[in-house]
């Protein structure tokens, strides 16, 4: 960012700015009012809650801190608040579904309106502050973040109707190629992981600092559905040998006997996804397990999953290319993992298509501090009985994601596009 | 229905039809898609909902018997039917919300389907048939219901929304007249109540039957809110010896402290109505109470709830006159308890304005079978654990009401346009 | 009571409060410490509490009233204390198992205590006060309630024990004879229900009035265990068109699929009974059904469950004999019902074996005005979502039953010895 | 172990097993029949379980493997097993408080006959043999790992108890001497924690491996309860921004103003001990807080809790001495935090007193592998959701402990003797 005059790096900003955002919108274009509306879980935000609150995010943290600046609607301030304390009250998560007002075109013209003073903003000399940029930055990784759960969202909103009504029209999608488990070998060693420098990244994953790993192993693809079939036909949910004691609980408790979305239909097994039902392909990594199925595999498999230090430093150096939404979308192939790859390193997959629970609790790096204020909320305050996953997803966009990011979920999540990789 | 020809007959109820089915839209016409989809609570119906299960009541036991008919949707059956083992699986209640499709534009396609089937039905030589001209008027009673149901269901979910937004608009209403507590007095004998006859009326309405009464008064008038607040400032909430122990308990489980929709704002009760957030007028009729409520106020003025034994001797001669929704929507008035009667006679605003919660738990008149098949399951099953209300509400059309109707529910239930009349 | 002299009354009471609190202590004479402290769920209480709370009742209605009286321990009156709010605060009923202190044997000090000082007020001037009388009774009614609690109570309590414990040893019972249904012939008329007169009778029998009966028939014995077996075998718990909605509801939430204590062990049902597990004798009458379940019954049989009225004025005269827990235990016969009845009357075991359930929901008889003070919360305040049962139990003592009195529970009850007869 | 002979082995592994199983039972003395029966919520047991469960632990795994073992009560097998799916099926662990039977005689006779059997064992030949003494030491250490749990549980038990019963009597305490909050330095470095060598140990307690620890420091003292409440009354349990978001819920969820068994009496401060109610004494280590007390206490008084490595570290070399459950009974004093210490080093109290949380999530070590069987059902299985706590507590015994050992609570648990102690 050194060498570069003032003003190509605010046109830079000005053009990520309307793409991201124009991003959200298309995602949103084959949804209907009654689609963005619903909360089909706790852990689930209707449509144009996301719409709303990302919204809010820069309205809140850059325009309403100008002097002159009048909301636009002051009641938004407290709707469409996630869990910033800092701010103010919020609206109770799980009743976001019980709002009808304002409507789905009340909040496309708030968006609209907030796009118009940002363009302003960011063509002013405002625009130069360094704090400003990394606010910018930070709400439009925000954004990144919420696309994502919007795909997640309507996926599980969709779901819940049996009538199956698929988000986008089903392409046909090449195979993906048939595959062996290899491994690749690390050493034992004093390693550095975390992010360091001045590009963007979130608190969570600084400060860098030294870890020892033992020597190890990772696999060079995601665990495919072939695979996991094969854990579920050897009595995989049937045997708490296999389970952490609260993932027994939880698979007795809902009755799990298999990914989430699979369903027994005709004695066979399909999926539901983005495009509706579908048959299962073997070669396609598993997708939508919690963190006790991904550990409980990793058992059965005679192996485990990696920790993410182990993860980050066989991620660190690699090209980070797959299969993301904003690609998919591009070529107008179905959000699914499982697209074919091309690339031709020995770690198949690592980023995109699915997320990869690691064995590690998300917990504080050495030395981390939360940032003072609405920052510390961000990430800080999560930091129990979560795990990490790492990588992104089919979901995820591939601007959005580095070697060192850090995603968290507790371990009874299905909804994400959340995979397995295996290390021993 | 004796004097009159064949053909009148039929053109009486394609009337009848139409007026009823386009009431059910035209009260719909100040809700939005979003408004549509939600279900605030598992007694709560989404819009979308009631408008799909009012047609399939027609196309499952009318359009569907003929032998030719094709299914709008044959998904519909399963997603629309209410309670009926009889018709098949249902879709489970409390997940109605989850629905976002079929959207609101389908389901009025649905509508205007079955209607013009229904059009071509009552045109035809089988409307002269007893039972599919029976079928249609109870086809018409249920959608009657339902309409209430779309008012009474709209106005509790727009009241979880913090900004309070009004159904309709707020329009200027001549206050209600003060009222004194005066009493009606009726002799002790054997009187006959239930319906008899030919014209309409629900199975649970008979049979006609013999029931002794000892004297009794009946107050003139409904309680008013302003009775309702002397009861509330005289702890009324607080005092346990004047509640029914399940009463009790329900008002330290739900901190109830006021009627629903009462809110306490800037050291004011304030009520949400149809016309979003208004202040309380001492001289209309209290609603929105529970049975528990009903009762715990009878107790303290010194009365109790009449049984509907006596609420219909009292109402058996009396005209159907007073506040209904249709006559108020004619009017251009809200939809709210208080507009002014003109009824001289003693008992006033029995009819409309608010059901009245009677003492009776809602039980099967001596002799009463419940019919065979669907019709059975319509009103005999839920004789179990509900109080019996009398009179129709506010929200319920003048031509539905009969002084032997029957409505019915839990005492605890609250969002109906619920309120009290004593005896003693 | 007219004719006696003032010193045989009170020598009458004397003997009347022995006997019934000895037969207290008789029937825990087979339950060890640990038997007495558990709560199975919150409709049960633990021995310790009934045999502290009938004394409580004494102490704090009696004894304390006294101008010098010191109260055994004044933590008592909170504890014990069951549902009088005109006492004071009670402790939670729910937390009764969870106290271990006092332990049985300062309970067992507790009872002796206000017993002798309940021995020196009853050969008292005192004793011959009414009011001072009419308590006595009132706290001897009282125990015999509870001692037919503890029964019911301990039997729940030690299903839930894998090992089957056994209450007291198993009795050879002589095996109750075969019975036909046949029905006994009533009259439609006006006539008298309710207590009248100065013999003991709860507050809620009365007051005598006058109600209008249609002819009705009632069978001549309890529905049996054989017959009920038929319903089962007849897809009973299967079919909802037999059943109340709610009671459809419960029997799939709680998977009812015969009355409680039964189960299918080795493929055939055993039953669990305060003698350990035991064979179905199918002339025995059925026991331990809920309202819901009586209902379904009758419904399947072509019947109907008769009303209170109906079944007080089948019992009006009948002499009030059968098989009660104070003869059973005085014959060292086990407390179950089924024993031999030698009753020539049509109507078998009306009295006693098991409490009927009926048609009528537990409301207040015409002109009821509950009592002031505490009293006036033994009963009135119940009266939600009860039904009234009739005629006693196996597990009920026979001086305490009267053709007037109403026992009630909500129709999911099953742990009471609660039976069926049909009327039609 | 190596240099003694078979004999000595033999006999003081014989004196271990009395000296441990006599110690269960002087806990056991003060509770009566009913304070044993008694679960007063989920994680609790009935101390009748526990004396039970310990004995299966000796019956299932040793004798029960002799050819010719006839077991004591067959049904104990299924009733007395915790979480052992390799053993069989499990009485669930929610209803432990419903069994009356076996009555505590039973148990203590069952203990008896064991005891004998083991005896006879530990005499015979077998003993030499290493597997066998091997599941005797890990029998002995479960059976202290319960006898905290006895202690722990029964307090729980009785504090729901209105009357505060004491479990033993109050002793008069010495006052610990105050403290300043002064800190111990260690440096950066590879360091190797985790059990090596021929010792007893838990599975979990190994393999030993290289960590890299930042240089830290870490406070002399636990926090106190005059350090807790100056938190307190800084609004600690009213500023969401000290806590972490699920701990937030939690303070919300429960109404959390102060560590367990705090209550506010009379405008002050007490907290119910084994003693029955006391005053709260400042030079005390704070007890009874959750891992998000800790943390929040930690976060407001800009420290942190240290990481169990780092724990491990300062404590590898230190003396095993401090306040525990063998020495205070032996000494007769109260089991509670605070007795006086002696020790001079700078790290007081490290070991006894109360549990100190750390920072870390309980995972496996590097290199962990659950020993196949039933062992590996002891550990490795829990590992998920918990949280470390280090050192022991006054109701630990000293030959329990070691510095390399993990115990592991949920984060929201506050029954156990647990502390904080600082670091930066």
């Amino acid at each position: 960012m050194h060498s570069t005059t003032q003003h190509t790096l605010t046109a830079d900003l000005q053009t990520e700015y309307r793409t991201i955002r124009q991003f959200t919108q298309q995602l949103c274009q084959p949804l209907s009012p009654e689609d963005c509306t619903i909360q089909s879980m706790p852990d689930v935000s209707p449509t144009r809650w996301h719409l709303a609150h990302t919204t809010w995010f820069f309205e809140t943290f850059l325009l309403s801190r100008q002097s002159d600046y009048r909301a636009f609607d002051p009641h938004y301030e407290y709707l469409f608040n996630s869990y910033y304390h800092t701010v103010g009250k919020q609206f109770p998560r799980p009743q976001r579904g019980l709002l009808s007002r304002p409507g789905l075109d009340a909040i496309w013209e708030y968006r609209r309106d907030v796009d118009q003073k940002m363009a302003k903003l960011l063509a002013s000399d405002n625009a130069a502050d360094q704090e400003v940029r990394r606010i910018v930055q930070l709400g439009l990784q925000h954004e990144q973040q919420h696309q994502e759960l919007i795909l997640t969202d309507i996926k599980h909103v969709l779901s819940c109707n049996p009538l199956f009504p698929a988000y986008h029209a089903a392409t046909t999608q090449a195979v993906a190629t048939a595959v062996a488990t290899d491994w690749l070998d690390f050493d034992e060693g004093l390693y550095e992981i975390g992010h360091a420098g001045d590009d963007f990244a979130f608190d969570n994953e600084g400060p860098r600092h030294r870890v020892f790993l033992e020597s190890f192993q990772l696999a060079h693809h995601p665990v495919t559905i072939g695979q996991y079939r094969e854990f579920i036909d050897d009595g995989g949910y049937q045997r708490p040998e296999l389970w952490l004691s609260l993932g027994w609980q939880t698979v007795c408790d809902h009755r799990w006997q298999a990914p989430l979305y699979w369903t027994d239909r005709d004695d066979r097994w399909q999926q539901f996804t983005l495009c509706g039902l579908s048959d299962l392909r073997d070669e396609d990594p598993v997708c939508h397990v919690s963190y006790f199925e991904a550990d409980a595999f990793a058992r059965w498999a005679g192996a485990r999953l990696p920790t993410e230090a182990e993860w980050e430093v066989a991620a660190a150096d690699l090209p980070i290319e797959g299969n993301f939404a904003d690609r998919l979308v591009l070529r107008g192939a179905a959000i699914q993992p499982g697209a074919p790859t091309t690339t031709d390193q020995a770690l198949q997959r690592l980023f995109g298509d699915v997320w990869e629970w690691t064995a590690s609790p998300y917990t504080p790096y050495p030395g981390y501090q939360a940032p003072q204020g609405a920052w510390g909320e961000y990430n800080g305050k999560f930091m129990c009985n979560q795990y990490v996953l790492r990588g992104g997803s089919c979901a995820t966009s591939q601007t959005h994601i580095r070697p060192t990011y850090r995603n968290f979920f507790p371990p009874e999540a299905r909804w994400q596009f959340s995979g397995v990789r295996l290390a021993r």
